[in-house]
């Protein structure tokens, strides 16, 4: 039976409601207070499998210690059938009606570890960041803030997968505290800029995509190609410091209003997880060039949510919830797109998609458009209101696809505003 | 003797016109046909001296194998002590009054190696890349060029060192070849963009800066601090596709344009052997704010040149010589604002200076600004002429400091434009 198969059940116990159905497995980097040496694992149910474990137990077939290290990107660099088998594999150690590990009582107790006692880790080692602008609500609810609300997308908009490198550095793993970013602002009204902390914190929803294999400098990539170096996707965090950028932008781009952190979730779907899941984005118009062209159904159906808490709520509030499928440009696009000067991709390169806003008020992926620009301020459920994010505020993004009876989620990404440092 | 002493010499014979006295001493990694891995050397007069070698023979103390690696991140890790006293002591072996190497034929024999017998390889493992635009000649010349000739500098030029990520994956040494990069190409009168090679290439003439210490996520530089983490300086040639620049860079900087190559020299010149060389930049004016501010002379004189030889000549012809010393954005300051929203920074990480191009016609750093877009194009000794570069123009870059009676220098960066690929 495919690793994909609805029916597939495992020997533990897996809620339908939970992210992690033996229908997933999505990669992972943690350690435990006992063995404090960061390994790769699988989540499944309430649990990591550790899969340094159970291939030094040699029930996985893989060159030694390809787990046994604090990246997937050793694994990564195996390559596509090796990911595909290696999937294989843990789905049949883990099914209901499969011996091998289920009757094995002292490798269970050492290679299943409750995710409560797990600490994790950013699951791969980042070689480059790049950031995409690919939802064409995002752009146009820009363009129209502070453009030109008649024609709110710049003319390339339509043709090019418009993207720039990020800073790969400060990509950290959900938990991690974020720190109010310093830096110059000069609001309209001032004459000369001032160095301070940034007034106009924000986040921004985003899918992050994993590339696994590496493609040589002065060469293009096709669509099948893009496809198969793809690994898998995260939930990401593309904080940003709006007054920071609107002063320092024009006309190399976002720099330090980007820079002072990106946050990842620490499992990886796999793209084979998500297959079922693909559906065909939005009709592309104009055609895209040829080398841009695309046969696939390139876009995903995964459900996102973003929910913000306060320092005097007890519990998050949802602000948003979307679709990773309104994206305009797909994922295989902008990899195509990144490569086509010739740029070398590397395995471990991270994209983020850009911002994911849906087509209604209520599925935008920022502060900036779910407040316009401070002017209508999100409410919360206590009462308070949000144009930007404070101090001790936690903001948190979940993701998820609904299949019939199960779900292939992507845990979380959460981040807790810290007052900006010394 | 302090390394940096005039007086001194080397029992190796070097010329006072050589790039490569003994108070160089720069860093690089090489291999030879007889021993095939890449570790870390210095170049004298016309050899580079394998330090994993010395290292080997119990010649220099430093832990284990810090040299025997293919780029020299490991021994930056050690620190701005130990860089000191490395290079002192590789100093003192190298005296024409020191027989521990000297007199020891059969270590010469093996540590000293021709460099015609040497391949040079990427000195370090770039992290990150990041392209500054720190002339205040070139962001005029290219605002007179394309934005308004009566108010050419952005307002933001000269109270932010403005940067933006660059691509980490294509930055490649010295003889790499360089292929024309293709991409969207949509001139005024076009209605449509097309897809293509660029027609516009061009380079720019930089200083590449090297990070040889890390900084945490969410803290700030000094000027002290960002100064003890430089390494050394490198020449860099930051090729650039001026079409494709010019349809995709709004809003959010190049990308493309850039990420096709970027070509760095062989031999990272340290911070200590250009100490000589430190020259205060030009005035900065409005005065910069307070985290900018800087009291050192943090400016070097190093004379730049840029040499192109097209297939018809039979050897290059200087096209432009300037100096770094025009800087008006040291890198102190690069290092410094680069951090200032918290950024990490990394061993490893590589600073673009921005082309350096100074107030005089013939000292400009790039095609763009040497032929005026191509209206006035540069004028060669055999007749030819060029705007922009073609395929199979070799585009050759030195840089030196002058000392009395001899010079620290950075050896050249060369590139060979080969046609678009297929």
């Amino acid at each position: 039976m495919h690793p994909n198969d609805p029916r597939l059940r495992s020997f533990i116990d897996v809620d339908p409601t939970s992210d992690f159905p033996i229908q997933n497995l999505p990669y992972g980097v943690f350690s435990t207070a006992s063995t404090p040496t960061p390994r790769v694992g699988v989540a499944i149910g309430e649990y990591v499998l550790d899969l340094a474990a159970l291939q030094a137990a040699r029930l996985i077939d893989l060159p030694d210690g390809v787990f046994a290290q604090p990246s997937i990107n050793a694994f990564m660099a195996l390559g596509p059938q090796q990911w595909s088998k290696t999937r294989a594999r843990i789905s049949e150690l883990l099914r209901h009606d499969n011996a091998e590990l289920r009757d094995n009582a002292a490798l269970r107790q050492q290679a299943l570890i409750p995710l409560r006692e797990a600490k994790l880790h950013l699951p791969l080692r980042v070689e480059g960041f790049t950031d995409f602008y690919s939802s064409k609500e995002h752009a146009t609810n820009v363009g129209t803030m502070f453009r030109d609300k008649t024609n709110p997308l710049l003319p390339n908009w339509l043709h090019i997968p418009i993207g720039y490198n990020g800073r790969a550095s400060t990509v950290v793993v959900s938990g991690a505290k974020i720190h109010r970013p310093r830096g110059q602002l000069k609001p309209p009204s001032a004459e000369l800029p001032s160095f301070g902390p940034c007034k106009r914190l924000d986040f921004e929803l985003e899918i992050g995509v994993v590339v696994g294999q590496s493609s040589a400098m002065g060469t293009m990539l096709t669509e099948a190609q893009a496809e198969q170096m793809i690994f898998g996707f995260t939930l990401l965090n593309d904080w940003s410091a709006r007054d920071i950028q609107q002063w320092e932008y024009v006309p190399l781009g976002p720099f330090q209003a980007k820079a002072f952190a990106t946050s990842i979730s620490p499992w990886i779907v796999t793209r084979e997880a998500l297959e079922p899941f693909r559906v065909h984005g939005p009709e592309q118009q104009p055609t895209p060039l040829d080398y841009l062209q695309q046969k696939g159904a390139n876009n995903y159906d995964i459900a996102l949510e973003v929910c913000l808490r306060t320092p005097a709520m007890a519990t998050p509030a949802r602000i948003s919830a979307t679709n990773f499928k309104y994206m305009y440009w797909s994922s295989v696009q902008q990899l195509v797109h990144h490569a086509s000067s010739g740029c070398a991709m590397n395995i471990g390169d991270l994209l983020g998609s850009g911002t994911v806003s849906g087509p209604e008020k209520d599925q935008l992926g920022s502060l900036l458009e779910l407040s316009w620009n401070g002017a209508e301020p999100v409410q919360l459920p206590d009462g308070e209101q949000r144009g930007f994010l404070e101090d001790g505020d936690s903001l948190l993004m979940r993701g998820w696809c609904q299949g019939d009876g199960y779900r292939i989620g992507f845990g979380e990404v959460e981040g807790t505003i810290q007052p900006a440092g010394n």
